[in-house]
C-alpha cells in the first residue's frame, strides 16, 4: 500500500447534509453505544460543530510533516483526522494551518494533540476538535502515512468514514452502517421530542418503563 | 433500610434562600475548610449556580436506572446528587432527563460522571454540575439505592444536606451545621467587603497581619 | 541570600510594550521551542492576556503566606509568579487578593494551583493564569522565599524574566535573550502574514517546502 | 457528636477470622459489585493482606495530627482507615507510625495518601494500603474527626465496618451485611473451584452459559 | 462481516519462535518507532513475557461477554487481545478465565482494563498484560465483535498480527512486515552487543556519532 | 554561558559517603519539607538507591542527543539528571546507555521520562529513577544544554547539587545547605530510633506531644 493513499470513496453529499441534523449522542446510541472518541478530544472552543468524510493521517509524535501531506491532497468538505500518538502537550497545528484548511474548503480538523494560536483560531471560526491548547513546537522530520486506517481516541477511523462533532465531542460512523445509523438516529431524535413532551406533561421514565416491576422480577425488594 | 428512602427532612425554605447569597468559597472556609467536592465536578457550562437540599442516589457504573427512581420521587427545589462511581466517560444524563427535571421544578443536578447533549442543555439553562461531556451510553440493568448517605467527589452527602454550586464547584453543608455556617459565611463576606476597601486604599494583608513579626517569632530571619 | 530578595532588575518598559504584539506560540518557537509552562497552567477564563516582568515566590503547599509577602513588595506592571508545589486542588488566591493586585497596578498573576471566587474574578477582568477552580482553603503558617529562581510548570523562572500569557498558556522569556526573541518573533509573525496570504492564494506548505523531494532523499518511497 | 467517638461496636472475632478466607474480588462480587475502594489505593508492596474492623479518621490535607489521635485510641486487631482528601503526594505515615501500630497490635492501615520510608516498612512486613510513595512532609496543625463515617476512595466507611485488603486493593463490608456476604463469598469461591475443574476438563463459559442462544433472543445475528 | 470472524491466517510457528528472541524495544525501533501500545498496558506482574498471534475482540465497557466468545474459539498459542474501552477500573478477567486460557494452551492475554485475583494469577504464572488491578465487577449483557480490527492502547491490532510483550509493555507487529521486522531486530540486537562492548572499552556514542560536528553544521555553537 | 558547561564544583567525597546513611524522607524533612521531586519519578525497580552530585542536562522532548553529550563529559560517581519535558511515554535510555554509564563508573541516572529495556537493566543492577517503562523511540536531532540549572519533577537542580534516591523517590540537596542538612538528618534519624523504642514500650505521639492540650488552646472541644 502506498504511504499516501490518494483515492478513497467519499460518501454522497446528501448523506453528509442529512447527518448535520444528528447529534453526537444520537449517532453513538444508534450504533450500539460504540465509536465515540475519548472525550479528551473536544471542541477547541464551545459551539464548534463539524460533519464530513474523514481523510486520515498518522504522524510521528511531535512531528507534523504528515499533516501537511494530508492537507496537500484533501478536498473541500473533508474532515482531516490526524493522530500524533495522543500526547496533549504538542502543538502541530495553528493559525497558518487553519488558514490553509479554510482556503481549501475543508470542513474541519480532529487531532489527538493540542493546538496553538487559540485566540486567533476562535476568531476565524473554523471547527477544530483536539485535546486543548499547546504551543509545544513540532518538527518536520519523519513521515507516517495518509489515508490508512488509524487509531485515534481509542477508535478506528478509516478514510471515508463520516466524522461528526459537537460540544459533546466526536463520533465516527463507519461508512457501511451510515445509512442505517442516520435513519435510526433521526427516528430516535423524533421519539425524544415526543418523550420530552410527555415529561413536560407530568410523566416520567420510571413509570413509562415500569421499572418497579422489572426490578421485582430480577429479585429486588423495591418499595416504589 | 428500604432501597428507596422516600422521606427525609428538607431544610426550611428561608434557610435555602439565605444561602443563595453565600459563595462556595465562603461556605467551605466557614466549615473549617471542609466538605468541598473534588473540583473535577464543575459547572457543565460557566455561570451555572444552584442551591437546595440533596436527594441522593447511588447507581452502578454505566447504569442510570437508579437516577430515574430518584427523579421519580424528587420534589420541586431538590438538588439531585448521584454517584456512578466517578468515571467521567459515561453519559447517564442528557436533554430528556433535563426536560424531566425542569418539569418537576428541580433546582439542579450534581453527578460524578459526564453528561451528554451539552449544546442543548446550555440553551435550556438548567444547572448541572458534572465531570464534563460524555455521550458514552449507559444501560438500565441493576439498581443501587436512593436517599442513603453516599460518597461523591470525596465527600459524604446525606439526603437533606444543603448543596451549593457556583463556578468554583460544589460544596455540601451538613444540615446540623447549616445555621452556624450561614451566619459565619455572611459575616465573612461582610468582612471581606471591608478588607477589599482597605486594599483599595493602599493597605495589604502582610502589614495588616503583621506577618514579619509572626515569622520572626517562629525563628525565620525575615528581612521585610 | 535573603529569604526575600527586594531588588531585581526589571526590563525596560518599551521592551515590555513591544512584547504585547507577540503571541505565546511565536515566543516559544523563537526560543528554540523552549520555556513554555505546562499547559495545565491556563487562563482562568478564556481571553485573558498578560505581559510583564516576573516577581517570583515559592510557598509551602496549601500555605499562601509567602504570596502575601510577594504582593507586599510587588510594583505596578509586575507579573506575580508563584509556585505552591503544583497541586491544582488548593485555592490560595481569590477576590480579595485580586482586589489588592489591581489596587497596586499589577499586570497579572501566574500560579501552579487552583484559584477561588471565579465568577467574581471574571467580572473584575484581572488576568490570572492557574490550574483551574479550587476553593480548598490554605493557611498562613510557614514561609518559603521571594524573588529566588523557582521551578513552575516544568520551567525555570527568575525575577525579571518576561512572562507572556494568552489563551495558549504561559511562556517565560529569560531576560538575556529577550531582545533577540522579540526581534525573531516579530519577524516570524510578519513572515506568517505572508505565508497565510500565499495559502489563501492556493499554495500549501507541502509544495513550498518541497517535502516530497526531502523525504525521497531520506529514503522514503513517497508517491506524491 | 464528639469530635472523637471513643466507642463503637467491633464485629465478632470469629467473623473476622472467617473473612480471612475471602478474596477482595469475591467480597465485592457478593455485595452486588459494590464497596470497592478506588484501586489507586493498593498494597504498598505486593503480597500485603489485611482483614479487620475499621477505625476511621478524617484529617485536613497535609496534616496528620488526627491520625495520631486515632492511633491513640485504636485497639489490637483494628484497621486504621484515614482520609487526607485524596492527594497521593503527601507522606503522613512512615516507619515511626508503623512501629507504633505494630506495638499496639493493629492489623493494618488504609490511607488515601502516599506513605514514606518504603524500604524500611517493606522489611517490617506491616500491611499498609495507600496511593504509593511520597515523603512530602505533613504538619500537625488542625483537627478533623475520629470514628465518624468517612468518604475514602469513593466509598463510605463507618467505624466497625470490615476492611479486607489483598493485591487487588481494598473492599469495605458494611457490618449489617457482613454475615450474608461471608456466606455468599464462601459459596462463590467453592463454586469457582468446581468451575475451574470443568475448565481444566475442556468446558468453557460460553457453552456453559449458552450465550449464543441468549444473544439470539436479544436480536443478535450470532454465528457461533 | 460476521460478528465473530472464525478464521484468520496465523503466522508460521517458526516465525513466532524466532520472535521470542526479540525485545519489545527492538521491534518498536525496527518498525520506524511505531506500533507500541500505550505503556499504561503493562505486565500484571514484572517478568511476564508473551509472543504469539492476536485473536482480537471488542467488548462493551464493563461487559465481558465478548471475551468469553473469543476464548471459546481461541487456539493454543494465541494471544487474546481485548478492548473494553480503556477504563482501568473494571475487572473482566480473573483466576477462572486464567484457568480456562491455560487449559486451552493460550500464550497470554492483553486487555485495556484492570484484572482481578492478582495474587492467584501471579502464582499461576500465566502472562497477562493490562492496566493494573481492579475487581470492579463486569456483566454479561451485550455483544461486540471477535476478530475484527480493533483499536487498543492507541494502536490498531488485527487478528493474526504478532503480539510481543515484556517488562517494557506490548508491541504489535503487523503480519505484512513481520519478516522484515524480525530480520532488522535481530541485526539491531547483534549490533548493540558490539556497541556495548565498545562502550565497555571506553568509547561513547557522542564520539562515535561525531555529534559535535553534526551540531556545528546545524549552526550550534557547540564547545565539546 | 557555553551550551555545555564543562566544569563545576563537585562536593567532597566524604560528604557523599556520609549522605548514604540518610533517607530521602529525612533529607526532605530537614530542608523544611522542600526539594522532593514529584514522586512520579521513582526507582525503575524497587530497591534501587543512589547518592552523588548532579550533572544536569536539558533535552528537547523525544530527543536524547543532549543526554549523550552529558554522558560524554560525566565522571565516575556522578548522577546524571536529565529533563526531556516530563512526558512519561518516551524511552530515551536503555541497556546500551546503561552499559556506557556503568563503564564510566556513574552512580546512577534520574530522568523525567520513561526508560526501555527494563528486564535487562534490572539484571544489570544499575540505579535508574524515572517515570516507568517506555520504548517510544527518541531521535538525535536538536541540542539543549548541559550543566545549566534545570527544572525537573517540579524542583530546581543545579550541577553539583547532591541527589539522593531510594524507594520513596528522589530529593535534591542544594550544595550550600548540604552540611547542615546532613547534620540535621543524622540527628533526626538518631532521634527516631529513640522514639521508636518509646513506641515499642507503650507510649504514643499523641501523649508525647500533649496534643489534647494543644488543640484545646486553639479552641477545639477535644474529648480525649
Amino acid at each position: 500500500m502506498d504511504l499516501v493513499v490518494l483515492d478513497f470513496k467519499r460518501p454522497d453529499k446528501k448523506l453528509i447534509e442529512a447527518f448535520r441534523e444528528v447529534s453526537v449522542a444520537s449517532a453513538h446510541e444508534c450504533m450500539g453505544r460504540k465509536n465515540y472518541l475519548d472525550p479528551s478530544i473536544h471542541p477547541f472552543y464551545p459551539g464548534m460543530k463539524l460533519c464530513g468524510p474523514a481523510i486520515t493521517c498518522k504522524c510521528q509524535p511531535l512531528d507534523n510533516l504528515t499533516l501537511h501531506a494530508a492537507m496537500h491532497i484533501a478536498q473541500a468538505g473533508d474532515v482531516l483526522v490526524g493522530t500524533l500518538g495522543g500526547d496533549p502537550n504538542q502543538g502541530p497545528f495553528g493559525d497558518c494551518c487553519t488558514t490553509l484548511c479554510k482556503a481549501k474548503g475543508l470542513e474541519g480538523v480532529v487531532l489527538d494533540s493540542g493546538v496553538r494560536d487559540g485566540a486567533t483560531i476562535k476568531d476565524m471560526g473554523f471547527p477544530i476538535f483536539c485535546k486543548g491548547h499547546s504551543v509545544t513546537g513540532t518538527i518536520k522530520n519523519e513521515f507516517g502515512n495518509v489515508n490508512h486506517p488509524i487509531s485515534i481516541g481509542g477508535q478506528l477511523v478509516r478514510p471515508g468514514d463520516i466524522i461528526l462533532g459537537d460540544d459533546d465531542g466526536v463520533v465516527v460512523i463507519p461508512i457501511e452502517i451510515a445509512e442505517q445509523t442516520l435513519e435510526a438516529a433521526l427516528k430516535r431524535q423524533a421519539d425524544e421530542v415526543i418523550i420530552r413532551e410527555r415529561f413536560k406533561n407530568g410523566e416520567d421514565a420510571w413509570t413509562m418503563g415500569n421499572y418497579s416491576e422489572y426490578l421485582r422480577k430480577k429479585g429486588y425488594d423495591i418499595n416504589i
